[in-house]
């Protein structure tokens, strides 16, 4: 029998996740049952939704519950299979399943990763991944860009919003990444093709909106909330989209403490459409994104970075990066090596 | 020559509108030129985006110059007219014009009023004025209800809130109101048809909203912001719209004081639709509107209140009843008679 790692939830965190909200347990494990696959986990996405899942708030999907596994997205390896329809040796996305090297998951909750010419297993974390199809669907369908518009995305270096910012100069946009280091804004504007990029640790970000976007902005990707995002929302141009992706700054926060945007107003005066989404409720379009992003992937539009750390043991630690703004692109943790 | 009387609009009110923000002035009328027609107002129409023209904030139209006459939209009747056109003994609306006994006007910035069997001049100030049309544009466009569907407004009581809520029953919704006293409670049920009504002065609302709305909400239609809206806000069902008309209970507030809605996360986790609008964008469409409004009403599917006050010389103390919740229905100045 082989053993599992897994990940237990024990407490819900209070601010950053810490040294005791989590345990790695090691698990001897039943024989595969018929209709399952065992799937020994390659990359773990570590997203700053996982933290949303830590909380009891009234999220989009239930909480994880105490000691229970940690809730998680992957890519494996079929290493045993109860069933012919996906052989053994297959390469999968999991889907929601959880932190640990293996899980045994139903044979039509996985989806066998098709093979693209020189596309690596990382794309599917990244651009073809959950990251991907978020950036896909929020800017096309709810910031419906126009050519000669004006994007501003936060946490624009990230997985999703680098995402953002090129799909946004695909359609034709002045784009204008908000990332926090200097290293990150030169990697927006000298590899993905961003027109401009603000380093919110060492730049007002108001003045440098006045600068970069001089004719207002007609989008904001808001992945970030807080005093950024009302910079943003101070500058929206009438008739302005607000595709509400994500609130990072808010989520290790008290919540007693976090506030909406001041200038909340704007949005009735600049008849701004903001709506917030969730790239699950997308499912059934991800054949349709995927297909768009793979084209724009092997042309040689999208470019992409993965932020991998190894090792299982390190998924709280690692997942840290993504609220100090450490990490450039997607962040996985490598769990164990593909197929060779 | 007939003399005229205008508000002008002499500082920027800090707060409520007192006196001394405003002067009546009394001025002498040069002959109507040509292309023009001069409008002796009948009902002006008092509103709480008044309010915000009066400030200097970035809104949706500049804001009112000190020392100019204060904006407003009217209804009056030509008593001279520099155009065939126009005829004078037409009843008419106005659009934007100014707090004044007379209005010089081009002919084609004025809209002669239809004569519909049984429909008094004051609902040309309501369900088939601007709040009427903000009301229809608003829900149906942004709020888009769908039978079944909870709807809830705020501010039910007044112009816009109370149109709302009947078109919203018409189509189908369960309606539920929140008002500022057990009168206008009773309005709501007994005549307007609502299925609940809130008295946000002496009920929790929060509590009240979970009575009222056992499948929570689909739909809030805001006209208030604050407390009030976090209340709603908490109980938006996933995928709800958020129609943005107003948000009254911050127009006279300290700006630095505003915040948005503590709970703003929410829109993200529900995926809320939030849509700013101002009843002026949809302007090429009033014919639409108001041609759907007037049918309900000769059906006798709509019932609508007017708070008329009489006299030019009480405009802006009639204007404080708006944020007082004195008013039921459409606050409307009788500033003189209409032809027999």
């Amino acid at each position: 029998m082989p053993t599992n790692k897994i990940w237990y939830l024990r407490k819900r965190p209070i601010g950053d996740v810490s040294a005791g909200d989590l345990e790695l347990v090691t698990e001897a494990m039943a024989p595969v049952a018929d209709g399952m696959v065992r799937v020994r986990t390659i990359y773990l996405s570590l997203d700053p939704t996982n933290r949303i899942w830590m909380s009891d708030m009234d999220a989009y999907l239930p909480p994880v519950e105490l000691n229970a596994p940690m809730r998680g997205g992957s890519i494996g390896v079929v290493e045993e299979s109860g069933t012919d329809a996906v052989p053994v040796g297959s390469l999968v996305n999991t889907g929601l399943a959880t932190w640990a090297l293996y899980n045994d998951l139903p044979a039509d909750a996985v989806n066998v990763l098709p093979s693209l010419p020189g596309v690596p297993l990382t794309a599917f974390m990244g651009p073809l991944g959950a990251t991907g199809m978020t950036a896909y669907f929020g800017l096309l369908d709810i910031g419906a860009p126009k050519p000669g518009e004006t994007l501003v995305v936060s946490a624009a270096a990230g997985a999703v919003g680098s995402m953002v910012g090129q799909i946004g100069k695909i359609k034709g946009c002045r784009v204008v990444g908000i990332a926090g280091s200097d290293a990150k804004c030169r990697w927006l504007t000298d590899v993905a093709g961003f027109d401009a990029a603000i380093n919110y640790k060492t730049e007002d970000v108001g003045a440098a909106l006045e600068q970069h976007c001089p004719d207002g902005i007609d989008i904001n990707f808001e992945n970030v909330g807080g005093p950024i995002m009302e910079a943003v929302i101070a500058r929206l141009n009438d008739f302005s989209r607000m595709p509400l992706c994500g609130l990072i700054s808010t989520y290790n926060a008290d919540p007693e403490a976090n506030t909406g945007p001041k200038n909340f107003d704007n949005l009735l005066m600049r008849r701004t459409k903001l709506q917030g989404f969730i790239v699950i409720d997308y499912l059934d379009r991800f054949g349709e994104g995927a297909a768009a992003m793979a084209t724009w992937l092997m042309e040689g539009k999208i470019r992409y970075e993965t932020d991998i750390v190894e090792g299982l043991e390190h998924a709280p630690d690692a997942m840290a990066r993504l609220f100090t703004g450490a990490n450039l692109g997607k962040l996985v943790l490598k769990v164990s090596d593909a197929p060779a």
